[in-house]
């Protein structure tokens, strides 16, 4: 692991000390993924069976999951992991259920009602990766709200390993969330196939959820095409940054960090604590810990770019953690809740000894997929609200127009809106007459 | 005005029958913006002088309006329209605040406190157009809920004209609002400037605001890059849909027709009714009324584009609405409401003849800053959450961590993730050491 001291820098070297790797959409992937979208635009079902017998390595009969396949892999799953899902969507629907959006209805004047009402998404699209090992916690963090929400058509695309199997854990989650219907997908074709539509899977209007480079790279080429499909967020690698003062205790921080290099190569790791002697226990513990995981050599991978970073107080630790917006922040200090007021930029916080990430990434309830690579300056993760339209509705009565048509008048004459103008004068004058 | 018959049309008709201006991005106006804002990302503040006197046709000094030109602009501004805009500010914030975002603070087991805080986007740009006039209703809906949400920086960007000077109005809303920097910059270059920043305009996280097609290319180019910036929604022309019974007044659907033809030649209007009686009167009022407008050129030419459908009932119209998606829909039928629960997709909605679409253009309180274009099947309009970010904190006891440890490390154990198993065992394990 990389110790940097934060005051010792110039700003060159602390922007350097806070960078990502560059995400320059390489040119090779991105005409690789345009190939893949324009075969399966032009050749539907036929193209996703070659791309899938080509990167997935598996002859797919049938593109979609049946019925029978559901029942099956529910009565194969293991209940003490059956149980665990059930437990998990419960609390992950409490919470979403709490947060989603509510309706709202005012007067802004005497005589004019404005109201906001909730729509659901019709039909969204939700892909579930199976890259190192599948992720059934993905597919609860997307199909909990989008059951909330009410979205009339769930579609859900996960790789097929290559027996033509889908994952049983993510199939009994597609069950139990309520998903409609689920295809055997994976890559950037399964986006394709869902921002377009093919003859078996239906067009979506929205897509979300993780996935590798060429996952990511589709779904920003359908996003920006008027045809395509909205999509829950840009991705990058994933991401943690822990603020820990001398009180922490380092074979948890230690465990913190390895949690989230165990994700991936590309995997970033940064602490910050204004103790030397916690990140020298930090360091001490996670290469212990380490040479234990199963995992360990792609830890190591993404600990080679990791950073344990010197601050000079837990204000300044607060202040560069703003500035990297991390996707997950873990604050292990004596009083966490005193530096929550000062976070500004962040996907999901984590506070106290008690609270591992891995909770957030399963059970505790609140949602897992959450904006990267500095996105969470301006982007959050995903919620109900991700899954629906807010739509807003305005009422006058005859009154309302009274109190409020002049002023409409003279701002659209003001924009030479004359129209605009003449469409409130004309009823003014009609309610005049009939007065 | 095009006149036709849904039931009358095959599957293919009614698909024409709907049909938007194809939003090709020309590769002429991709690789225009994207010299645009090479341009400006090379050489900054010089370009934008540069690009300014070509296309904005004026020699900017100091490209940031000063103190004294906002003074200047307020004490020149008719007292009506001063009055009118503090007004329709005043509505726009009730409605705002009424239905901005709160916090969410639930207890998913015991022990498990999940929170979502609300944080503002620190640095907001507005872009606010003034092509064939200057728009200050757009700073109101841009900047009141900027300021709601409490944004630290809000930059607002609007073409000066050729005497270099920005709109008196434009300028007194952007005070009125609190936007803390007005640039007089437009067009792609205005984008550029706000999303990698220049020596003079600060970088921004987020971009609001409609504009032409080069404006709408750039935001599309920035937010496809990870260095550049988000933005509040793709965009393109506007639109919008009538439902009209046979008891809808002729001269009030023609007059809202008109209001959305006067937008420009592009502008989408469609009439749904089951009345053949109220669509040959409206059709007449259009004529009558349209002969009267200054830009009666402008609205004529989106009217030879626009459609008076006849359908068999109101649900059919509902429904074909719904699969247009307009981004204003007008409902002036004997009772408005009945319809609203079967509306699904649409940006603003407008009940009962005493509400013209001119009032949410302006001051009901509603944002006018819609999804066009059949984004209101996925997108909302513009509101103070989308200049905030929802942030999720999770904070855990001991007791907490006991009661959901054990379903955590089920299903990180199921995704073959050891270390996150391992950051829960191990805490597990001091709590009964420590017992
Ligand atoms: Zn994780
Ligand atoms: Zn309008």
């Amino acid at each position: 692991m990389n110790r940097l001291d934060w005051n010792a820098l110039d700003s060159l070297g602390q922007r350097a000390a806070l960078a990502r790797p560059a995400q320059s959409r390489a040119e090779s992937l991105r005409s690789g993924v345009e190939q893949i979208v324009a075969r399966v635009r032009a050749d539907g079902d036929a193209a996703l069976r070659e791309l899938s017998a080509r990167y997935d390595r598996c002859a797919l009969d049938a593109i979609e999951v049946t019925a029978q396949e559901l029942h099956d892999a529910e009565s194969r799953l293991d209940p003490e992991l059956k149980a665990a899902i059930d437990e998990a969507a419960a609390r992950i629907e409490a919470f979403h259920r709490a947060a989603a959006p509510q309706p709202v209805a005012v007067d802004t004047a005497s005589g004019v009602r404005v109201e906001r009402m909730l729509r659901p998404i019709q039909r969204v699209g939700l892909y579930v990766p199976a890259g190192s090992a599948p992720l059934p916690s993905t597919a609860l963090m997307l199909g909990v709200p989008a059951r909330i929400a009410g979205c009339a058509e769930v579609v859900l695309c996960s790789p097929a390993r290559a027996d033509g199997r889908c994952d049983d854990a993510v199939l009994y989650t597609a069950k139990v969330t309520g998903v409609h219907r689920v295809f055997k997908l994976g890559g950037a074709q399964a986006i394709a196939a869902m921002a377009y539509g093919t003859e078996s899977v239906p067009k979506c209007d929205k897509l979300f959820g993780p996935g590798n480079a060429w996952v990511t790279e589709a779904k920003l080429q359908v996003s920006a095409d008027p045809e395509g499909a909205a999509i829950d967020m840009p991705a990058g690698p994933s991401e943690v940054l822990v603020i820990a003062d001398e009180d922490a205790n380092p074979a948890f921080v230690a465990a913190d960090l390895l949690s989230q290099a165990e994700h991936g190569p590309d995997s970033q790791v940064i602490l910050l604590s204004p103790s030397a002697a916690l990140l020298d226990a930090v360091a001490g513990e996670v290469a212990r810990q380490c040479a234990e995981l199963p995992r360990a050599d792609i830890a190591e991978q993404a600990l080679s770019q990791s950073r344990l970073i010197a601050v000079a107080s837990l204000a300044q630790a607060v202040e560069v953690s703003n500035r990297y917006a991390p996707e997950h922040l873990i604050v292990q200090v004596a009083d966490p809740r005193a530096l929550l007021s000062g976070i500004e930029s962040a996907g999901s916080v984590f506070l106290g000894p008690w609270t591992p990430e891995s909770v957030g990434d399963y059970c505790s309830g609140s949602n897992h997929v959450l904006p990267t690579y500095g996105y969470a300056r301006s982007y959050s993760g995903v919620s109900v609200a991700s899954f629906q339209k807010q739509i807003t509705v305005q009422e006058l009565s005859a009154d309302g127009l009274r109190a409020i048509g002049p002023c409409t008048a003279t701002l659209a004459a003001a924009e030479q809106l004359e129209a605009h103008r003449r469409a409130v004068v004309l009823r003014l004058a009609a309610l005049e007459d009939a007065a």
